[in-house]
């Protein structure tokens, strides 16, 4: 399997409402898009200092399907609208599990 | 369960042999630390400019299993003496799965 790994922190100025925003949109995203196998994501339990603020791992069958995910323009659109208004800082991993 | 997620860039002078030292020695830690249920690592595919270099993607059934993760001696002694020496930047996030 194909495993992308990407984490969130947020601007200063985002609302409570907009991060939870993120969340139930991101939940959404395996009805559109068949090719995900697993999706779990999550905000940060705030046990440790210096986090990222929001996970999320994402399983797919291949490399390619991934790929179908990361270019789908229902993933695309809700990065645009949701996710970079209120983005601040991004890491991201993809591999082979 | 409880997940703990984390990303590592390494410094310009890591060598091929140290990286790799990463990789051998994670893979011993689940023996090691039997709190860990699913522990599944890697090195990032380079598909996307920009990425991390490294990720970990690990499952407890509590928050107090990985705690006990965090703080045991084996994984400490492991990141003091293979990971540190190499490290140039970090990126973690822990959250209920």
């Amino acid at each position: 399997m194909f495993r992308h790994v990407v984490m969130f922190t947020w601007v200063a100025g985002a609302t409570e409402e907009q991060k939870a925003e993120v969340e139930t949109g991101l939940k959404k995203l395996p009805d559109a898009i068949p090719e995900i196998r697993r999706y779990e994501i999550g905000q940060d339990a705030g046990i440790n200092p210096g986090n990222y603020e929001f996970a999320v791992v994402a399983d797919f069958d291949s490399e390619e399907d991934y790929l179908v995910y990361r270019d789908h323009p229902v993933h695309r659109a809700f990065i645009a609208d949701v996710i970079r208004p209120i983005l601040a800082g991004r890491a991201a991993v993809q591999y082979s599990i």
